[in-house]
């Protein structure tokens, strides 16, 4: 089977918005051993995307477009699509239903317009949408595959990796069964990842190998293809072990959406240990995106933004001394700052955050120093020093995910090295 | 003038790179007053390449390729663009010293592809890579401009920027200005918008008006073209006035890139005014927001996440009898929880969060019902009411704004609807 995906809206021709939906797309589809042969951008134009339609339907099996199926007149997919198949839009009512109901709990007033959003194309299959109003749809007319899909990619990743997947993978059944498996790796960068694997993504075959770079961290996808999935699996474990061996040390998870803090959260959840937090560069952003997962209530009580250092000092309890001989941006300051914050929520863990996010230097260090600290109950409290970088957003995000690195890698005993007690260097 | 833009390579349909270079030339030639009703890409397939060249032909005057020029087997733009216009492939003298150079000063070993790499399309002028090796070319046939670009965007921005856009700008010559404003609104829908702009959008003629929905907020693009930039100011001053008139109560700011946390940062600093905060349900994401801004520590000390009841009670000094009577989730909690914080932190103002940001009820109450309070020296503290969603995520991130926008409308004496002071409802 292979795949065309067509973009839809004036604000991707006009360059205010960059498609990332069809990279995202495009990774999902050939995951599922989907070839892709074109993208294709379009603007809200009735003729303009007939004809890119027809040209799809010359060459690709399965169409998936995405946009325009908001609620405003720019809005013209499933308008278009429809007109092209000779296909009347009909009222979906669940969908009518979730519209009506936003409305209602928001006391705000229902246009025409809303209404049109919850038509659909006739003999569709409904795609939920979890996350917006807007319902996708899937149909085949002539033994091709139509998929309809909203533009903004909080609604359009949800919708492609719960409902059309499967839908997907039930279609394009051969008899060759394909098994993928995303491993997850942290503190390598793609290129050394690379580099590392050289050999075996040169002579891949199968398993394929696919390297992403994520935020901050890289995925590497495995997919084997066999004819049971028994074999797959066999495929992918041997795979495996020839890359953990060479680059085990900087993995730590497996799966699509398996990021550092739910490894975190799962650790801290299965041990009952419960944690806080004293952040001064990342300024909250660890104890957000900790809170961002559901649950975390069950180890996470609360914790402290202390951004001057007349805050440290005044609420949290860090000495005078210490910010006046070893600064703000120090170990001491770090270990003093995850120490009293585990005292002052009566939690298992503390840890915390303080150095230069930039732009400027600050206490004449370098723009990237960061001290993180780690206070476990009954254990010595420690900081370790980091140099990460240039940007200021750069510099808050991968203070945080080196935050969750640490604490895995003290729940599971793993080496860290540089660790600095109370000033003084150890190991 | 209208344009296309087709990207060449694979690692774009397998989803490993995002099609920035597309943006970033539509950005640009919708600058230049040039339409892009086209953005295409397909792999290193030279027959696919060809007819994707020869559909665009069809319908658009300029044609612009990028990537595909390298020295790899892969890198098929530059022959099959040849072969397609019936033009030999030649030998460029300037592009050749460079490579050699280029080898000879790393004491690399030339291949017979480095060579292939200084080939371009006879009669073709010539476009200077300050960045990189590849040369970049302009010819035209038939009244139709070709344009070949690197892929990768270190090289293909100067060079668009250096060697494409003073050519076009003589090619595209006439005596139009194009003037662009974006105004942004807060608590509006964008179906919203777009009914009450309805007879604006329906007759939108010069300037032109393009709607775009962001996270938790809308965008309106307005666009004039005239014979003198006073001109084009001119028509975007009216037609601001009529949209002021329907929904300038919404609005809050001009700008690409000026979000809501921007203007209140702006406002904070201006009147010389400090600002803590506590957060419950959303965890620490306000400071973060907040802090993102280089310059933060001007306006913000610090702050606090309490995110269970204990630490609420027992850390930032809410009654027992308030968690126990009302409820966490409740106005006189967020009003605790505002004023303590900021007397804690001893700042001008304190904003609190408090509600059920899901997926489960709280305390009995609906997800997405939120409280704000906010605190400002010398005023009354008071609460508001929010019934925001389902989502976890939306629930988070939409009271974040609303905190911010709460800021905004209290420090600009703007109206703020169903205040609630120590429990009691007035207004």
């Amino acid at each position: 089977m292979n795949a065309e995906i067509i973009a839809i809206g004036t604000e991707l021709l006009m360059g205010q918005v960059v498609n990332t939906n069809a990279s995202f797309l495009s990774r999902e589809l050939s995951s599922l051993g989907i070839n892709v042969y074109h993208q294709i951008v379009v603007g809200d134009n009735p003729t303009r995307l007939a004809e890119v339609i027809e040209a799809a339907e010359q060459r690709s099996d399965l169409i998936i477009l995405s946009g325009g199926l908001g609620p405003t007149k720019d809005d013209i997919t499933k308008q278009v699509l429809a007109e092209h198949l000779n296909k009347k839009l009909i009222l979906d009512k669940s969908t009518m239903e979730k519209i009506t109901m936003y409305h209602e709990s928001r006391k705000r007033l229902m246009t025409e317009n809303n209404r049109l959003q919850a038509m659909v194309i006739e003999e569709s299959t409904i795609l939920k949408n979890e996350t917006g109003l807007a319902a996708g749809m899937f149909l085949t007319q002539n033994n091709q595959f139509y998929v309809l899909l909203p533009g903004p990619p909080s609604e359009l990743e949800p919708m492609f990796i719960k409902e059309v997947k499967p839908l997907l993978m039930k279609k394009n059944q051969n008899e060759t069964y394909i098994v993928s498996r995303v491993m997850r790796f942290f503190d390598i960068g793609e290129s050394q990842l690379a580099a590392e694997l050289d050999d075996l993504i040169e002579h891949q075959e199968n398993p394929t190998l696919a390297t992403y770079a994520g935020k901050h961290e890289v995925t590497l996808r495995l997919t084997a293809n066999g004819s049971s999935e028994e074999a797959c699996y066999l495929l992918l474990d041997n795979m495996e072990v020839s890359i953990q061996k060479r680059i085990g040390s900087y993995f730590y998870g497996y799966g699509e959406d398996n990021r550092l803090e739910n490894v975190v959260a799962d650790l801290l959840k299965e041990r009952k240990l419960t944690l806080t937090a004293a952040e001064s560069l990342t300024g909250g952003a660890f104890q957000s995106q900790l809170t961002s997962i559901s649950g975390a209530s069950q180890y996470f009580k609360g914790g402290i933004v202390t951004y001057s250092n007349e805050s440290k000092k005044e609420i949290l309890g860090v000495s005078k001394e210490t910010i006046k001989n070893e600064g703000a941006v120090s170990a001491q300051c770090a270990i003093e700052m995850a120490q009293n914050a585990r005292e002052m929520f009566n939690v298992d863990l503390g840890l915390s955050f303080t150095g230069v996010a930039g732009p400027d230097k600050l206490e004449n260090q370098e723009v990237g120093t960061v001290w993180i600290g780690l206070s476990v109950k009954g254990q010595p409290t420690f900081a370790k020093e980091y140099h990460l970088g240039k940007g200021r957003e750069n510099n808050r995000d991968r203070s945080v995910m080196s935050g969750l690195e640490l604490i895995r890698r003290t729940l599971l005993n793993l080496p860290i090295h540089q660790k600095v007690f109370s000033g003084k260097k150890v190991e």
